[in-house]
């Protein structure tokens, strides 16, 4: 499935997120990531459970059942499935079989998110998350505030495919976060396994469009680096760090903001996604304006995605080949990185 | 299709209810039968014609065209088709050709309801209906009453599922018309060609929610005859006898109402059906606050068969094999006559 | 695909209405012809261009983009294209490679339209349309007026067949432009290579309803030579021309007035199509009025189109065989033509 090889659709052995973990209360929530039916709640024990969100009896939608006391009780015939999907009640008999049960799956906090394995489970390890020091959530001075959850109709690789390559901030965003510098300037790539990251060191240059209008900095001409470290299969993670340029007189080089801002992009079904959009900022910055200010702009990436989906469809979702240019570097390595996923995994189903 | 086989979808030697025959006047009613389209009206002198929808010179929807005199005129080229079938004019031409027809369905109108026969006519039989007796429709004091007609996007064997077992009340309708006890008394099943019924004798036990807030029975624990007698392919006679319970120290045993539901389901397209139900109550019922209480009851089963499809879509159609239970017997044995059904039709298409 | 042969959708070789010529301004137009996406502008110079609408980049579509001295921006990552297609600047290099373009198409404006060729661009020969003097636009007395665009729900075909068959406006216009002489009178049929006609000489008879209602003609009875003019694959001219009847006491024969109605169908996708309609009236005829008036017409055009699209979907696209009347000679005609086209493209493509 474009742009991956036909049949590819997501890697299944990957941590990806569901919610923001702020949102998961003692009340249920559907989910369907790489198409599997999920239905993720709150323990009273303040633990999360995340498990099947289809009742294995009659297909019902777990996720809109009913939970109390940790126990789903399908909205439809009354099975009761526990918190580790033991199913604890049929109603209609004595017998509760053992077979009786909707999968678990290995969940986890981390950050701002919950993060759920819909692979094998035993490949299922937290330390394949990078850490919030990583990610400067417990660092770098910045506090986190999650932002925006859309469900969007698109396949999750034209959203990937849009946060590997910021020289579209010039264009899609030139009129809120972009300069034309976000295209021009050089990047620096870096990859290791699981992980591409471009940067742009932007030098003595006007702050973007809305900075300006905003009075953000207080001074015309910065300095800024800007890049994105993507954490496959869809964890990006946004850097800004702003200074004074060399050329300043009073203070060359010194530092007048940072911040961190994080897509999490969720492949739901072949041809839908989720995205969760958080930021990390400094104290007293003001964070509703922020709000304010950056929904346009993740409204302008969706509506690019959501576009070009409608044109895949005209070549029934086989389009023509892509012409790759330089800054298209790290998009393709992380789609290779993202392919060789998906090709072990197959590999290792026709083995088993 | 799920949950007959791959290339199974409905029966065609069956009757279905195409609309409730109140509706049926001299006006064109528009209708889709196992993705058959029709048209239906009232002739002059009462009868009911259903003729194919669809005219055959530029497959124009009949049931958008004119009638006049029993005749329709397609509202595209007018061509006019009598109340055989055959066509009788083509305005642009003097002759008319023998083989200018559209098929005519056979068509009964008994009980409240329009029956038509979309299969082989040599195999259409009124007798094969349940008889007005044994439907309680001119007998047992019920008087009945036309109530719901929805057109429904899933597939009509999930309405079906969800009638075939009425351990659903309890936790579907949990709030209104179902207690535990509908899911936890054993069942009385039955069964023979073309017909299989279940029914639970609730003993002593407090009357449903919805019964109670409207002081409906003048006793708070009652006897509850109830259960779902399903002349197939699709029609549902719910039944419902009220009495005192044995432990009453007046009136033990004595018989305080009754009443027959009925939900007629027509496989419509693959992907769509229509649900007609209708009631037969004591003379007395207040049938307004009936029909407004039971109207988001049927809107609860068409929830979840509707989000159940939603799900199966995850599939591609083809859910996982479901968890069958002891209260499934009577929708497995149902499932079973009905796949029975298609593989006759089946064998006879091969045959010839 | 109906009506044609199984994988015939719509000829490629051939001149198509994309919209109107004095919709073309300084600014972008996005359509898709047979599938093909474009972008359409009139650049500085006042000559229209018409460039592929997908950026060979990321399928970003050029038609959402920006327009700037006769060079598209991609919305995206700002890719720009010059009028004649070549990639003139990717603001994150300094090379631009030659392989970087997007196709022109052939693209001429001529009558109220502007027609684009999306097949082998060496057969665009502009001599191929019908002349200005053959569409009365430039003759006759009349003046040409463009009236309404729409984007249809059905395949073009629907559309084409409608116009073929004129019989039709006894039925589904009968209460506006049509009478059932529309229907009853003999055809007079004319064909030569890419072009079909169909004129009808009623002779003393009652004007249209719409026209009796609008006080049109200055007498009741009136001769109406009515007919269409189709010019393979899309553009159908319907003419019309009113007279005395001969029956007339002062002034038998005497032309009364005549106009002609552009009816031009683009096949879009398989399953969508576009409709510019325009007219050529005398001077003085109200022409606001006509438009209030015609719109309806269109409207019941369009709705018999697509409600046949939603009864061909019942058969899974392949509806079973028409039964074919005197009166679809014409349709034949043009069908027939047309699946010679496009298997004329299909064997041409086999032999490369």
């Amino acid at each position: 499935m474009y742009p991956f090889e036909t049949g590819s659709f997501a890697p299944r052995n990957a941590w990806y997120v569901a919610c923001f973990a702020e949102e998961v209360r003692q009340e249920l929530i559907s989910r369907i990531i790489v198409n599997t039916p999920l239905v993720i709640y709150r323990k009273q024990d303040g633990e999360v459970t995340v498990l099947g969100g289809r009742c294995p009896h009659r297909h019902f939608p777990l996720g809109k059942s009913h939970l109390e006391n940790d126990v789903i009780t399908c909205g439809y015939h009354g099975f009761s499935f526990g918190s580790d999907g033991q199913c604890v009640n049929i109603p209609s008999q004595d017998h509760t079989p053992k077979a009786c049960r909707i999968p678990q799956y290995p969940a986890v906090e981390h950050g701002m998110w919950l993060w759920v394995w819909v692979g094998d489970p035993e490949k299922a390890d937290p330390d394949l998350l990078p850490s919030q020091e990583e990610l400067a959530l417990k660092s770098h001075g910045l506090i986190p505030h999650t932002m925006f959850f859309h469900e969007v109709e698109c396949r999750y690789q034209l959203l990937n495919d849009n946060l590997f390559d910021l020289s579209h901030l010039a264009f899609l965003h030139g009129t809120s976060i972009g300069t034309l510098e976000n295209a021009s300037t050089p990047e620096e790539l870096e990859k290791r396994e699981g992980f591409v990251s471009s940067m742009r060191h932007i030098r003595d240059a006007p702050s973007p469009p809305l900075m300006q209008k905003q009075g953000r900095y207080p001074t015309d001409r910065i300095d800024r680096s800007m890049g994105m470290a993507s954490y496959l299969p869809g964890l990006h993670m946004g850097v800004t760090d702003v200074s004074y340029p060399a050329s300043h007189p009073q203070v060359p080089g010194e530092k007048i903001s940072h911040n961190r801002v994080y897509h999490a992009i969720t492949p739901s079904t072949p041809g839908t996604c989720y995205y969760h959009f958080a930021v990390a900022v400094e104290d007293g910055v003001d964070v509703d304006q922020m709000r304010h200010s950056l929904a346009p702009v993740i409204d302008e990436d969706i509506f690019a995605s959501v576009e070009i989906e409608k044109i895949i469809a005209l070549y029934d979702g086989d389009p023509p080949a892509e012409l790759m240019v330089k800054s298209d570097r790290n998009a393709v390595e992380g789609r290779r990185m993202l392919q060789a996923m998906m090709d072990a995994e197959q590999a290792e189903k026709e083995r088993a």
